[in-house]
């Protein structure tokens, strides 16, 4: 075990307990960059848990990053589309703008003024050993790497700290990351007065679904059954599916892993035990493994598709639940914003 | 001679040219850190400048840096008192608010969204080899070099930007910041279609003065004569300046430069050659030179002292000039970003 992760679900555990105890003491930050639609790795990744939250309770902001994905030419060219998008996705798994905050980047300016002070706080040698960015550095084509990798979790501090959220859902590899907004938030606090919340990780239990194909579940890659899909394309997708040979359908993650892939995504959707579902299809091979995979996303995802599609017929609905969440984002920025410049004026 | 400083020169002439012709073709962007009162330094230095440029028609910007040195604690224990004691500089001087447009960095967040294209413009490795960084690096008394004073010049571009300047007023030693300016609007066209000027610098032909220590002028060593002084500060102030022994006054700056400085600044209040101001103090010696100089010193600044003491005393009438102004920058800035959005996802 890395001790690091296993420090960070030990807290999680801690956090959950308080978080049931009092949720409404708690505020939330997530968010997805606009680049296409959701899928099911998302919904179970990261979205299911955002739901768990906000009817416990807590205080959800979602961010659609929408400035960030400017740099990339080819989503930025349909991107009020993937914007619009993205808000149907979290109407139509259950995010309720009632309580929950959906807002986009490009519409709180006072969110990137938190960049001086913050930028300030910490130093380029921290900012270029953080190891997300040293992977993402290394992951990357371009020939040299740019200001924006370079400073990335300094802009994250500034998403997550603009609202003065106390809790970040992270898989395992962002945990780095969220570390600079600690530590952002702690100098900050020890220099000028407290103003911000140190926030804490939260890490997902999110199952390590993989895409058709065997390979981490990707918008680009094709390999993944987004949430709006027709019942006929998660057939056709899920009937393409990696497995093997043997007739014998079991949940082996290690030794079958395009099987047991299978046998865990339809395990999620019917909320059972992955064994079970395994035995249920016994001798049956890979086709009638698929049959069942295929009813049994279609049948989870029948009423999230049905309400989106809802949604998607009314961009009116979207854009007034987009701009009063825009508007609220905005009057929380303002207003920590007011406060970072007079402790620092103190 | 310096090649770069060299068709920096030869460019501002060339510009002086244009601007003579269609002076309100063009839009300058200036400015100052709110550290303390300015002084005598600037006013020769910069401030005469920007007078000269908008009685031409120039449209001219000027910025309060007051984000930037939130940072520094010392000084923004009175962060507000400097902004408005800059106000009142520059009015005093003659900055006319109906003309030229004074605005607050902090009262434009819309410029700092700006940062996150223009980082994504530029590369670690250019932030890293900027010369004024690296000097800066090694000035500083600081540990380790912050992520701010890394992508400093990244910061000045949107400043620069966000208003569409094209002329930008600076030093020999400020070219390689504004050449960071100059790429990120270069790319930032290329890639994205065009959206800002690549502005120029206007190399100031400013006077090299230096302080009465004979050191650089600077507020903080308490060796130059600010524009609010009293007449009998300024006398205490030059009567201690650093002369030499022999009677006689000249102007040879390299072999006298104690001397000459005295008498380079009382030629340039009496707006006459210095050679002539030396002639006529001739055998007088050190005193005789230091009393041309306070008298020409009070006398110039005589003007200036008695408007800025009225204007000091109208403390709501600064507060409307920085409202109005900071207004018209806003405006300015949520156009230009409309059109960065607009051109981005185009």
């Amino acid at each position: 075990m890395d001790p690091v992760v296993d420090a960070a679900e030990r807290r999680t555990r801690e956090l959950e307990e308080r978080i049931a105890a009092d949720p409404a003491a708690f505020r939330v930050l997530t968010g997805d960059r606009p680049t296409g639609p959701l899928h099911l790795g998302h919904y179970f990744g990261t979205l299911a848990n955002r739901v768990r939250l906000q009817r416990l309770g807590v205080d959800v902001f979602v961010l659609i990053a929408d400035y960030q994905v400017l740099t990339d030419r080819d989503v930025a060219e349909r991107l009020s589309e993937h914007v619009e998008g993205l808000a149907a996705d979290y109407l139509a798994i259950g995010i309720d703008p009632a309580d929950a905050t959906i807002f986009q980047h490009s519409a709180v300016p006072e969110l990137n003024q938190l960049m001086l002070p913050f930028l300030s706080l910490v130093s380029v040698a921290e900012l270029a050993r953080n190891p997300t960015v040293k992977d993402e550095i290394a992951a990357s084509s371009r020939p040299a790497v740019s200001g924006l990798m370079f400073t990335y979790p300094v802009h994250q501090a500034a998403d997550i700290l603009f609202c003065k959220a106390d809790l970040v859902p992270v898989g395992k590899d962002q945990l780095p990351h969220q570390e600079v907004t600690r530590t952002v938030a702690r100098r900050f606090n020890e220099r000028y007065g407290p103003v911000f919340p140190v926030p804490d990780a939260l890490l997902s239990d999110a199952p390590n679904l993989l895409g058709t194909d065997g390979r981490k579940m990707s918008k680009s890659r094709g390999n993944a059954v987004a949430l709006s899909a027709t019942p006929d394309d998660t057939a056709r997708l899920l009937g393409r599916a990696v497995t093997d040979a043997d007739r014998r359908i079991t949940y082996e993650p290690d030794a079958r892993p395009g099987v047991s892939n299978l046998v865990h995504l339809a395990a999620l959707c019917q909320g059972r035990d992955p064994h079970d579902v395994a035995a249920d299809i016994g001798d049956g091979g890979a086709a009638a493994l698929k049959k069942v995979v295929i009813e049994s996303v279609n049948e989870f995802l029948r009423p999230i598709r049905a309400r989106r599609a809802e949604l998607a017929a009314d961009r009116t609905h979207l854009r007034r639940v987009l701009a009063e969440g825009n508007a609220r984002a905005r009057d929380v920025a303002a207003r920590t914003l007011a406060e970072v410049r007079e402790a620092m004026a103190a």
